[in-house]
C-alpha cells in the first residue's frame, strides 16, 4: 500500500489485516453512483473501512448497515466509525449476513466475504428495483460462482472487473513507474436488479 | 468504453470527444475524500463529465465551480448540468482559469486540460490548508512539468498514478480478461497544501 | 497485433485466425532455453507459426515436429514451412496428437490446442529428463484444469503466467503508452519433468 | 524475480545487481528474430547475462561480442561465459563502446546501459542493412531520447515496448495472480537499419 493516498477519514481507524484497497472503494462507488441518500448494506465490516468510505458519501442522509458475524471484528469497526466520526451513519451489526437482511429498498449492497453467492437471493430482496449487488473476491472461482448466481437470481448488466494502479515516480535523472508493488487484490462484480418499468 | 458501467448520473448528458474516464475519477474523488460540504474548483469543464460525478457527490452542502474558457463548451457543460439535475451544486463558469481562481478556501482543485502546470500558484492560493490539487494529462511530459511546479511552489505530498481496468469475461466454456480494450487513459498527479500546525 | 515487430521469418507465411502472439512466443523459448539442437514436438500446428518460430531456433542440429489433426490446417502449415525456409527442420504431422506422441527423448512440448489436460501423462513419456513442457490456452479454467494434471502425473517446478506488452508513443507534443491494443492473449503454463539423480 | 523461470544456462552463473530480465531479453531475441549465425554486439556486459543468452541462441555459427568499459565487470562477465559454456561464441571486451564498434554487418547491436542514445550514430555504421538495434533503459526520458536519436540517424520502424508478466497461482482454495511482484522493469526500444533495395 506504500505510495498509496488515503483519504484523512481512515487516519485515525485501526486496521486489521485484510482491507479492501481504496482503488477498489472507489470503483464500487463510481460505479454504482454512491452519494448522499443512499441506503446502504454491507458485509462482512472487518475493520469497517468500507462502510467508513461508503459512510462518508451517503451523509447527511442516507445509511451504511455493516454485517459482521465475528464479535472481535464488529468491535473494532465499531470503534472505527466512532474515530471517523460516522457513528451516525454507519450501524455495525454483529451479526452473519447469511442469517438474513433486514434492511429493505437498498441501493446498495457490497459483499466482501469469502461465500459471497451464498447472499445473492437475500440481497436481491433487499435491493430496490434499480439497486446495485457487488462483490468483492481474491479468486476467479469466487467471482465466477457469484456471477452465475447473480443471473440464475434474475440479476441484470452483470459485469467483472479487476483494476490496476501504479505510482509514476519522477526523480531528477528521470521518470518510470514503479518497480515493485500490488499486482492483484480483488475481483468485483456488479450486478443491477431491473428497474421497474 | 465498452464494457464499462457508467452511474445513472451520465445517462442523460450529452458526451464530448474527450472525456476523463469514469476509473480515473474515481480514484480522484476517493484519494481526495470528496463528500458532502466539499468546495471543489475544476477546469477545464469540457462536457462537463467531471463536474458532475464531483456535484453528485458534494450536494447538499458544497459546491463545484467548473471554468471552460470555450463557449460553446460551456453552453453542453450548463446544459448537461441541467440534464443531471445538478445546476443547484455546479456552476459553469466561461472563463480561462489561467485568468484566475476567483473562489477560496477550496477542498480540491481538479484540472484536465493540457497546460495544468500552469495553474500551480493560483491553484495553491486558492485552497485551504490541506487541500488538494489534481491533474490529468494524456502524457509523461505533461505529468511531470506539473508535479516539479508542484515542488516548486511548496505543495505536498505529490504523487502521481497510472490507473488499470479490466474487464473479465465469464462464458460457458471458460473465464477469462477481455481480449481488447483501453491501456491507457491519462497520468494523475496528486499534490496537497501542507495542514497549518 | 498493430504497432507490433515480427521476425521476417513470417514474412511470407501464410495467417490462419488464430496465432499464439510472438510475446508469448517469446516467453516458451525463453524460459525453456530452446536453442540449437532442441527436440521439440508441437500441437496442434494450425498455421505454423510456433512451429516455425522454434524450428527457426533449434536449426541445424535439432528438431520440431508438429501434430495438427485437420488436414486442411496441416497443408497450410507444410506450405508455411517451405515459405519460411524451414521444412527441413520442421515436420508437420497431420494426426491428433492424443493418439500418441511418436518421438521419445524430447527437450521440449507445446501445446496451443483446447483441452491441453488430455496430453499430459502422454508428454511426460515422450519428454527427456529435464524436459519442459507448456500449455497455452486463453482460459483460467484450462489452465488450472492442465496445471492440476501435470502435477498428477508427476511434473515439477509448475508455473502459470500471463504477459503483457505495451506500446509507448512518442510523439512531438509528448510520450504515453498506446491508447488501446491487445489485453490478454492466454495463460502459458509450464511444466517440468524432474531430471533424473 | 521470485515466481520466474530461468533457463538452465543461468544456472552457474553468478549474478549482480541489475540484470536484464528474462522477459525482456526473449522479447529482443524474438522481435529480431535471433537465431544461430546472427553476429550480435551487445554493451554494456554486466554480468554477461543477456550476452550468455544471446550466445546461447546464436551458436554455432554466429557470436556475440559484448563491451564492458569496467574491468571487474569484464572478468566476471568472462568468468560466467565458461560457467555457461559459452566462452567460443561470446566474446567480453573490456572497453567503452563509445570509443567505437569493430565489428561491422551485424544483425543486431544491444544496449543495456544509461546513455544508450550515444552509441546510436556508431551503430548504423556497424549493422548491416535490415539489422536491428535494441535499447534497454528504465526511464522514459532515457527511451525517448534515444529513439528521436534513432531517427535522426536515418532508422526505421523505430518501436518502443514496456512487457509484463504476471504469476498465476493455483491453490486448492481457488486461482488468482500473484499479489506481489514487479510492476516495471525496463523500456525497450527497437530500430531497424533499412534493407538496401
Amino acid at each position: 500500500m506504500k505510495h498509496w493516498i488515503y483519504p484523512d477519514l481512515f487516519k485515525r481507524m485501526k486496521r486489521g489485516p485484510q482491507i479492501i484497497t481504496i482503488k477498489d472503494m472507489a470503483i464500487i462507488s463510481a460505479f454504482t453512483g454512491v452519494c448522499n441518500g443512499y441506503r446502504i448494506v454491507d458485509a462482512g465490516a472487518g475493520s469497517g473501512f468500507l462502510a467508513a468510505y461508503l459512510g462518508n458519501l451517503v451523509k447527511p442522509d442516507g445509511f451504511v448497515v455493516s454485517y459482521e458475524k465475528r464479535s472481535d471484528h464488529a468491535k473494532i469497526a465499531e470503534m472505527n466509525m466512532k474515530r471517523a466520526g460516522l457513528e451516525e451513519f454507519v450501524k455495525i451489526k454483529n451479526r452473519d449476513i447469511f442469517e438474513g437482511i433486514d434492511e429493505r429498498d437498498l441501493d446498495l449492497i457490497t459483499l466482501d466475504m469469502p461465500e459471497t453467492f451464498k447472499a445473492v437471493r437475500m440481497s436481491f430482496d433487499a435491493l430496490k428495483s434499480g439497486g446495485w449487488l457487488v462483490s468483492y473476491v481474491p479468486t476467479i472461482e469466487q467471482m465466477r460462482t457469484f456471477a452465475l448466481e447473480c443471473e440464475n437470481v434474475g440479476f441484470e448488466r452483470i459485469e467483472n472487473f479487476e483494476t490496476g494502479l501504479r505510482n509514476m515516480l519522477i526523480k531528477e535523472r528521470g521518470t518510470r513507474p514503479q518497480t515493485k508493488g500490488i499486482m492483484h487484490t480483488g475481483y468485483i462484480t456488479f450486478a443491477r436488479k431491473a428497474t421497474e418499468k
